[in-house]
């Protein structure tokens, strides 16, 4: 299947939205910011080999290389609105591609974002993604805003797509002692459906847009995350491990308290978002 | 070297720019479209031993990284002004990365685009650019514009770039009987420079917009090119295969005026700019 037809296939099954004037089929697209507002943009790639497994579903990858662009989005406070992606593909392989967009663009419309550009190319399985939204001018929540006597917050559950990694032998988390877990099935399935579809918190990131004093999304670690919080505000966070939220599915995989909290604060490949407020806002 | 080492030592280099309120260092990118105007945004990867030999200058397959992408972006008349960089890298040779940003960044500074988000990952050599620039509301040179009647123009020169392909022993152009030309080395050079680096035609762009009816970059052939408008405007077109024009090194190198002509025609590559315009608007 030529380039072309492929640019066909995923043209086809993209949607309109507002403030798309010009989408697939031009040299580039012509969007639209709404007065009063910044375009927040963020790009994110996966490579089979490193950020999945080659043998993942693509409905998967598809989902995760959106999600994780998403969750960036999220965590500036930004509303997402448009994408472009890059797909390198080592064969011809339609099913799979129909597959892949199943996942990418069933997320896409979750979430209204349009795909207006990109292109596909032959090489090693490879999916860069653009993401572009925005947020009112002044509003976004960005890693340099938080102050001393903050407190600090976390969206959902930590840990479960780390144990998933774990699960998986994966283990490309830095944490010794470790050992794989037996886990009853349906808590696996549910770990691994956290590590698999990560939900990017968009809702979330919008109701904290104006409030929150500083946010990031969880991705490399709660602990690494949050310090790249501090480093850019000149703060310093204590965390009670023993108070990190944990799903029923890792506290049935791990009953031990430290090595569960080690998987949270450290695991990473959350998609939740952790952000600083005032105690003020605690009742918002 | 980290990845964090990597995009620090990449983030020192990017310059800042009007309308770039956030720039590398946060989870998005935070920017601001003047107001009156629309956004354009295209993506492009080019990935090793597809788009590139593998062995090619890293500082050539910088420049062309970005090329490709401001020479969409020119093709829309819109003025380039921001981008984003995933690259994924097999090791962590400093030295490669470096040389790939003198051309990467060369170029960009050269139109004042700023760098302002991306990542880096292990995998495959692979680099996908999203280029974002600015358009007056309603001026962008589109596709489907062209009007019955129309003259057909073309920027600079065509075939130096297919001719280069031929000398290299790569030839994906699908032509008949192009045997490799004996080419004196200044002109074997002139031809392989218009390949490795280039130039995106920014300048006639910008004069185009609300000028020119209909416009594409010439990348995949100037037929499969005007092809394109002739699809999207519901025109055809007559081209004069002996007026296309031709660089002093072109003719040099190919002095049969019927196999030059279908080098210029089917080559691609030239990312010259090919557009319509009314007769009367012979004399701007």
């Amino acid at each position: 299947m030529a380039e072309f037809d492929l640019i066909e296939r995923i043209r086809a099954r993209a949607i309109a939205r507002d403030g798309v004037l010009l989408g697939i089929g031009d040299d580039a697209a012509l969007l639209q910011v709404p007065a009063g507002h910044e375009l927040a943009v963020t790009a994110d790639t996966l490579n089979a080999g490193v950020h999945f497994p080659a043998d993942a579903a693509p409905a998967d990858i598809g989902w995760k290389a959106l999600a994780v662009n998403l969750s960036d989005l999220a965590s500036m406070g930004a509303r997402p609105a448009w994408c472009t992606l890059s797909l390198s593909l080592p064969g011809d392989d339609t099913a799979w591609l129909d597959a892949f967009l199943d996942g990418f663009l069933g997320l896409a419309d979750t979430h209204a974002v349009a795909l207006v550009g990109g292109d596909t190319t032959r090489g090693p399985l490879s999916i860069a993604v653009t993401a572009m939204g925005w947020v009112e001018a002044g509003a976004a929540l960005r890693r340099d805003g938080a102050r001393p006597g903050d407190d600090v917050w976390v969206t959902g559950t930590l840990g479960d797509a780390a144990a998933a990694l774990v699960l998986g032998g994966y283990v490309p988390i830095p944490l010794d002692g470790v050992a794989m877990p037996v886990v009853e099935a349906g808590n696996a399935a549910a770990l691994r459906a956290r590590l698999a579809r990560p939900a990017p918190r968009v809702a979330v990131g919008r109701a904290l847009a104006g409030l929150a004093h500083a946010c990031v999304d969880v991705s490399d670690g709660l602990l690494a995350d949050l310090g790249h919080i501090c480093r850019r505000s000149g703060v310093g966070a204590e965390i009670e491990l023993a108070r990190l939220p944990a799903s029923p599915a890792l506290r049935a995989a791990y009953a031990d308290d430290e090595l569960r909290a080690a998987l949270q604060a450290a695991g990473g490949d959350d998609y939740e978002l952790c952000f600083s407020a005032s105690t003020a806002a605690r009742e918002a």
